[in-house]
């Protein structure tokens, strides 16, 4: 019989993940010994604050990341198929959205081994949660193109199409970019466009803040390091 | 001091809220008297199960649905305006996202209360996440048209925005469409379109399927009256 491959969200910030996750999501990670994960200290870390320290000896990683070529991927699933249980951790939210494992989770689909879900924090639906914009139709971007001219018609672009469906349009960027991207934003969209930030979510941090873009030029903002999630509804 | 606004993912299933939320969520709803919530009933159902049963007669109840006008919103936000903290409960899943609680929110945002977004289940992301399509870039449409051909051109129509942008295209439908959902998917779509459905997450009858259209067509799965995410990508 095959294993099951089960997604596990990681904790937003680097407190207890008692305080992040239901009990049965602990519960469950600590059953398993082979998890497939972006960077393995980071996944190191995560276990021991969910009370498996003594038995990381015991524990097998496999690497997937934005470097993980497609032929990587069938030596990840092995164990799996042969009947062991994996959990895919991801660096901070869940796994395979805004992050590696789609393709592992796809294949694991095709391969007839069952895949499941487990609940915890998404940065993404709970700033669309939290933004008070529409939460009926939204579209997420990933990030926008870095180079300026590029990312402004790109700003343009999407406010369109904000207007035409009536869709929040949700974006992230680097968190060193956040400072430029607030500015972009403030001088590329039109003044009633409803802005939205949520930094440092779930941390002593976090901010929430939605208001029309002119508005935003009144406040002082700095989202400088921060990890941010961008939304925008131009009504 | 003006109150806080609390989100509070409500759980996907009937059971023990505890399996589903993490353990500051059940203590930060046991500690509010105001909710404001879908429906009433339902809403004493989730505070029993959260253990609140000895607490019913305190607690007051604001109705927002899809009846409430933009004038009710006020009278809903006086108490917290004047310092009580409020809860915002969904039937399942999120508040504000494919749910009332969005213009509320926004309300909240400008008068200056602080919105406080919880962690819990979202059905949404949770389809994205188990999936394996592509969860770098996706849009939640809500519900198509259900009129069947205004139907089947929204499929058509978004089925090539999912090819244009490499967009994971994500929607629902009511329990007793599903059906007649899947069938439209399978007729339109391209048979090598990749089509995933999650239905009743979280719950013993969880089903998550991922496959290209031609494959489905071999399949003999009766959504009837379940809870269904419906998401595609044409690669």
């Amino acid at each position: 019989m095959k294993g099951t491959l089960w997604l596990i969200p990681n904790t937003l910030d680097d407190g207890d993940p008692l305080q992040s996750l239901p009990a049965p999501v602990i519960e469950q990670v600590r059953l398993l010994r082979y998890f497939i994960v972006e960077n393995e200290k980071n996944a190191r870390r995560f276990l021991v604050r969910v009370g498996m320290k003594a038995l990381l000896e015991e524990i097998e990683f496999g690497l997937l990341n934005e470097h993980t070529r497609a032929q990587e991927l069938e030596p990840l699933m092995l164990p799996i198929l042969k009947g062991t249980d994996a959990g895919i951790l991801s660096e901070s939210g869940c796994p395979g959205v805004a992050d590696p494992g789609a393709d592992l989770i796809r294949q694991a689909h095709s391969s007839g081994i069952r895949v499941k879900p487990m609940i915890g924090p998404s940065s993404i639906i709970m700033s669309v949660m939290a933004g008070g914009l529409n939460g009926q139709k939204f579209v997420f971007h990933g990030y926008l193109p870095p180079k300026p001219p590029d990312r402004i018609k790109k700003i343009r672009e999407i406010e369109n199409r904000s207007k035409l469906n009536q869709e929040t349009q949700v974006f992230i960027e680097a968190p060193y970019r956040n400072r430029q991207m607030l500015t972009d934003l403030i001088n590329t969209l039109s003044p009633d466009t409803i802005l939205s930030i949520s930094a440092d979510l779930t941390t002593d941090e976090e901010l929430i803040k939605t208001a029309r873009v002119w508005e935003w030029t009144k406040f002082d903002t700095d989202l400088n390091k921060r990890l941010v999630v961008f939304s925008f509804l131009k009504t």
